[in-house]
């Protein structure tokens, strides 16, 4: 974990975006502790590593994969991803040398998770999926303007010839991921281990409200139009949408905000934010969506600002394999560990790859539900445990017909 | 008004901000303007530009000067200021070949007036005042962390040498100066000329929230501390605290506010937010900074988030010469104007002026209250009727003991 956490720009927390030389320093360390394991590995077009392990007893067609991703948001933390490329490991440290595998077992550090850089998430994993492609590289910028496939090119990867990185599903029979949980269900009920039966979507909308820039001394209060009053009551709204849901995974967030023109004796003109909506269920999902942009527009209709909605982005809720999930509970219970069946409100590689394969995520225990913050932590303890249903896991997938 | 709006830096609005290469530019046109009209000018140390014009009749000592400030926020308007030191010019125009003047008359173009830049408003009559002094021109800085004094230089001007621009009391008689209302309530009433009594105080705080980043789909909503929700909270606050004080004067705004980190996916971490509190009586207006300090630590107490606030500046309201108002209500009536008394909410050099001597303010409307914005606009007839106003006071000052 240490050697992965050094891995970053200056702090609080690690930074370490997708497709920058931090990444790739990463990447290389990935694939230089899978060769000290005798374990050869390449880094396809897209950024993805991978190495794999040929079966030592009698052959079975279909490999059986683990792993997740090093790239990190600003300022996040060491654990996020990179508790699942280390799982990966230790796994592959124990089957090189355990019980014997009728399949090629692959270790996979997918590149560019994090959409905080692009916009865009999981986009390694996206493309051996066959979900994005050269054309997308080229149309995704980050905030400097830089588009993802000059970042890409600048990293020695191959942005034009991504469609080569793309998985043939009949290659593959499971994937099993392992992850922080990002929330607090296992750290409040005690419970060392989660295995996912559902990701939830995420329905994302970028609200402008624009009122009248106006002085602050000189405007009367009943004269104003101002857009980040209109804001605060949108952002109060997102909230009460969310606990009237009274569903632990309704989760709606006003994440960005910024104002114009943002000096303290200018009442604000304008007002642009982000709204993230995450749900288990599309339906309820969309609905949510709607019912926050019909809140802006009453609010604004009411304080005289014009409000533009706009949607962003719209991935449904996946529904994960549930003969992985399966698997990975008889695995717990095998080891004595008690496992709790969960959601994950964050978007994970696996949910992209179960497009390909059935495919599955096991938890381990985030204190305080940490995530995306240099505060995130899990214990060696809780890692170790969380390993250890991995490799028992893919033992039993691996022995599948 | 038109060639100093297209000394701007690109639109939306004019944006001369000051201690720039355009404010000097804008004080350079107002020094060959002058001199069309054979008035010699000089630029102080400070910045500010001022013409004189000789008495011709008997001589009284003690100087009448009328002006304003050539400096904009960042795309602000044509008007704030412009149109005061237009007005001097009209009047210097009218005077040089108009009825005798006992007294000297003084024609100023301020430096440094809006505190958009360096968050110091007023920075040249404050100066001319003995408010200001060169050790403070090196602690304020704008946000590209340029001093006040670095600036200065930059523009040729001797920030080391400031306080030989003070100005000398027993060298004036009286100062009036013709502003835009920069606000409503000539509109409202349809008066042609406003007559301020009083100058609003503005208390400056600066909340800070910390609550904690975290990922907006892992964390549930009950698991918050979301520094965002909470400033949203602090915003309606202040404006119900403004409202609920019932007085048209009484203004308070949130005009800034930045959030951290900022992301799509991640729950705010901390945010930052300025107060601006208005007031024309100081008691009230340390009362409702105090009560904004207390609402922001009874929403942060109760999200869990942690507060910290700050006072960046406290100016109490200003009562303006009672002989200046009165020479200005007597000026209209003479020219058949109605003119109505009221206080001015925002800032101005007169108040700065008014610790040296007696001083007044006269007001032009401006449509729809709009200041420090693009869409500032008073109509020539309005400005024109101003600097008749404006002409009239001046020559009823002349003519006192």
């Amino acid at each position: 974990m240490r050697r992965f956490a050094a891995l970053s720009e200056p702090g609080p927390g690690v930074s370490r975006l997708a497709y920058t030389r931090l990444e790739r320093q990463a990447h290389d360390l990935f694939a230089s502790l899978l060769a000290d394991l005798g374990i050869a590995s390449y880094t396809d077009a897209a950024g993805n590593t991978i190495g794999e392990l040929a079966p030592d007893a009698e052959p079975r067609p279909g490999a059986i994969g683990t792993g997740s991703h090093l790239d990190s948001v600003p300022h996040g933390g060491a654990y996020d991803g990179t508790v699942g490329v280390v799982a990966a490991l230790a796994v592959a440290a124990a089957a090189s040398a355990g019980r014997p595998r009728h399949r090629p077992w692959r270790f996979v550090a997918f590149a560019a998770e994090e959409g905080a850089r692009f916009g865009q998430a999981c986009n390694g994993s996206r493309i051996v999926a066959g979900l994005t492609g050269a054309a997308d590289l080229r149309q995704l910028t980050d905030r400097t303007g830089t588009t993802m496939a000059a970042a890409m090119t600048e990293c020695g990867l191959a942005p034009e010839r991504v469609e080569t990185a793309r998985w043939d599903p009949r290659d593959w029979r499971a994937f099993v991921e392992l992850h922080i949980e990002q929330g607090t269900v296992l750290e409040h009920r005690r419970v060392p281990v989660g295995v996912v039966d559902t990701v939830s979507g995420s329905t994302r909308l970028r609200v402008c409200l624009t009122g009248v820039a106006s002085h602050t001394g000189g405007t009367p209060m009943e004269n104003r139009r101002d857009a980040l009053a209109a804001a605060a009551e949108c952002v109060l709204d997102c909230e009460r949408l969310a606990v009237a849901a009274a569903d632990v995974n309704t989760r709606i967030t006003v994440g960005a905000l910024t104002v114009e023109p943002g000096a303290i004796t200018i009442i604000p003109g304008r007002v642009v934010f982000t709204v993230d909506v995450r749900e288990t269920d599309y339906g309820r999902q969309r609905a949510a969506a709607h019912a926050v942009g019909q809140r802006c527009r009453t609010v604004a209709a009411r304080r005289g600002v014009d409000v533009e909605v706009e949607e962003l982005a719209d991935t449904p809720p996946v529904v994960l394999s549930r003969e992985v999930a399966a698997a990975a509970r008889a695995a717990a219970t095998a080891l004595g560990l008690p496992a709790e069946v969960l959601a994950s409100g964050a978007s994970h590689d696996t949910q992209q790859i179960s497009r390909l394969m059935p495919a599955g995520i096991v938890f381990v225990p985030s204190r305080g539900g940490l995530s995306h913050s240099p505060g995130e932590f899990s214990t060696a303890d809780q890692i170790a445990a969380g390993a250890a249903v991995l490799l028992e896991t893919m033992y039993r997938l691996d022995a599948t017909a």
